[in-house]
């Protein structure tokens, strides 16, 4: 019997040097509001994405002819192009452009993560491709959880339940660690309605983020997008072909 | 109305740099087994226990009349007197006894928050008198788990969602973070089989721990001790008064 491929959920960028990634898939979760944007810019023709952790080395990417997407604690920094909304990145704005992207904790976490064996941008709404593609490379795969300012959080926990549930489901891995398998716990007491979970369970600070309200519903869709950002060379790119392979592999 | 006390859970001791524990009551959590034992310890009379986080330090303790315990990844360590097993901690051999203690994780996450408002030792051992004393106080909670080399860990996940989800349903209190909220969650899953849950859960971790099975199953018993084990000037004492004012606030 060939060893099963391991799961293994790492909840802050701060505990991440304690695993051991150079054989790992690192999938990084921003899901409010990072991976999903990256998604989205994706999906909508952006050529790549430059994670930068500060805030001045973004800013000097705009003389490069970058577009320069920037947020803290959930605002928009001035003299940005645009901040964290996935909205920002949809249309013709993005189209072809090259951005340079620093935000509270999704791009700390790529950061974290940069010398991985691979490092691909998970989130709802590319959920069902990653998936795929996870199961076919056969390989261990570790859930990078930005959180909140190296603090665990619940959303980015309840899509790495979701992606871990399904792998583990196919038999061909195994979740290796307790975060893995509290993450498929909390998943599955979840699973059936997110939005509202999320809404119980944290109220308080959901209260204070009223102003995001349609970014959190629409980052909690699943399936919206096609893509798998991919880092190569320091930026984001979109892996190529996974539309084609995916609808190729896709039964009818 | 009065603003709640807030309850907050940190997975790891290499995350409490993050919290502010200045003003909060931290319960440090070891499960399996160190703050198991310590709850024991003090049940069969010990006088005093210093943790301490290296095995020379510890070792250095025999010289001054102390009994030395010490354990490192599950095994007890050669020349010391005794293991992390809850079993050593019975009878006339604790008894009046001051005791150096040194493990994998307790005692590192003991260190680790000692600067605390205050610090008590938490286990299934102790929950009922704990989870009462917690309510009387009506001050910030923090519990500390100490995990496993600083990664989390459920059973000690479970411990602290239990006593959140006490204090919680009190109404006195307010789960204050995604990781408060995360353990309840947690707990309600697992709270009628605690043992079936982790063995469930974490099969491989279980048949590598095959031999302290016994451990496991007396760990998550509930309410066996009448103590809580407090930090004052840097050791270990079983709190005055525990018993007698618990006997005298409870119903007939």
């Amino acid at each position: 019997m060939q060893a099963k491929a391991s799961i293994e959920v790492c909840y802050s960028p701060a505990l991440f040097p304690l695993y051991n990634a150079t054989d790992s898939i690192v999938v990084v979760i921003d899901v409010l509001r990072a991976t999903s944007s990256i998604c989205v810019a994706f999906e909508n023709g952006a050529e790549k994405i430059v994670p930068v952790a500060k805030i001045d080395d973004c800013q000097a990417y705009k003389e490069k002819g970058f577009l320069i997407a920037g947020e803290r604690n959930g605002e928009k920094l001035d003299g940005f192009d645009f901040g964290n909304s996935p909205f920002n990145y949809m249309g013709a704005q993005v189209k072809g452009k090259s951005i340079a992207l620093t935000t509270t904790n999704g791009t700390q976490a790529i950061d974290a993560a940069k010398h991985a064996y691979k490092l691909v941008i998970g989130s709802f709404l590319n959920i069902g491709v990653l998936q795929q593609w996870l199961l076919e490379q056969n390989k261990n795969v570790l859930f990078l959880c930005a959180g909140w300012k190296n603090k665990f959080n619940l959303e980015d926990t309840l899509f790495a339940g979701a992606v871990a549930s399904y792998l583990q489901a196919s038999g061909e891995f195994m979740a290796d660690c307790d975060s893995a398998i509290a993450a498929i716990h909390l998943y599955e007491k979840a699973q059936h309605d997110l939005f509202k979970f999320l809404e119980n369970s944290s109220h308080r600070r959901r209260l204070e983020r009223l102003k995001i309200e349609k970014d959190i519903e629409f980052c909690l869709m699943q399936n919206l997008v096609k893509v798998i950002p991919v880092l190569e060379n320091g930026a984001l790119v979109s892996m190529p072909n996974v539309k084609r392979e995916i609808a190729e592999s896709s039964p009818a």
